[in-house]
């Protein structure tokens, strides 16, 4: 995926509605957090087992897949509004995860690294 | 970015700790959504012109970075875990919602296309 | 629980505090969600055994109780400050809750009255 | 409001419609964080002033008293549930904030009480 020729992409989108003037950072953390709901909702009432093969239904897969986009496309909104590398975001908070978290101190338990 | 090489990380990454277990897809939607309003309470109390001034601030722009981050991560991991190609749902999004908001016909409104 | 007594409480600490310039409705929108993520992440990696016997530990419970109190006062607050009468409203919703969902069509179904 | 009396009416209500069994703790956290998104969407693209008009609209106003009823509803049976006394944590909750920010160090900043 080309982070930053889909955020040009959208860029380009919200510029031919007239939209930019509604996608400062605030407005765009907030449909992020509206569409992450969306997608909760999804699951919210299913079994850990019915959530789990929520993809053998193609409608439901479909869904979720239409959502995790939506979810997609605010996150590289609102990252190239802020001027976030997502990418470069990503892999130093995976390195970062790896030290909060050690394997051999947490394997098994999904305890805060506060609680520690 | 290549997803499919950092949802292979991702998945190391569970794995190495035995995290696995946990990561079901309602259990990852939930996580994403809670990553979503950790994103948000950054700008909660924050008017517009601040809020879109906020990577001026190194120590605000980190704190914003790493919340981008921990959603991407639920995010890549989720559409892993439910088998949905996430760089195809995005650009079949996109396409969609150019159909629900033609430009000329919503330009400058952010009414919702069942409104029109 | 005498609601318009606690709104009055709630006003007081925020002009005590010179908060109510923050406590606009989009605001405030923000920090109820906010406060209803944060009370969600108790839960996030717990079975739904375990969660369901949250409260036999009482740090636990305690911990849940705070969290319920912080979507309260804000839901409080957002009532208030838009003018609407929750307690009118409770009642109202749950009588056309029970026009949406009859108890003969939908027992033991969670489906959304959408799909019936 | 007397919450024990609405307590009982939503029980009632589940118990009628066989959807007691869906009404874990976890599952009502997710419940209740999705309502406040959907009452958050309706702020979502407003400017501030706009929201701060917005029970001026009586089919806006409306909107929100019915998302807000929905959070409540969810709110009361969570506590129900875990078997939390709402009222009784909102009032130690909001003597507990006082202490956390009093009025002469914290007027008029939005500052979290981490950050003093």
């Amino acid at each position: 995926m080309d982070i930053k020729a889909l955020q040009a992409v959208l860029q380009d989108f919200a510029d031919a509605r007239g939209w930019d003037k509604f996608h400062g950072p605030k407005n765009l953390a907030m449909a992020l957090s509206v569409e992450a709901s969306e997608l909760l909702e999804i699951f919210q009432w299913l079994s850990d087992d019915a959530a789990s093969r929520i993809a053998d239904d193609e409608v439901s897969k479909q869904h979720v897949a239409e959502e995790l986009a939506d979810v997609a496309i605010y996150l590289l909104r609102l990252a190239d509004k802020v001027g976030v590398d997502l990418e470069a975001s990503i892999q130093a908070k995976i390195i970062k995860n790896g030290e909060k978290y050690p394997a051999e101190l947490v394997y098994g338990s999904a305890k805060k690294y506060t609680e520690y």
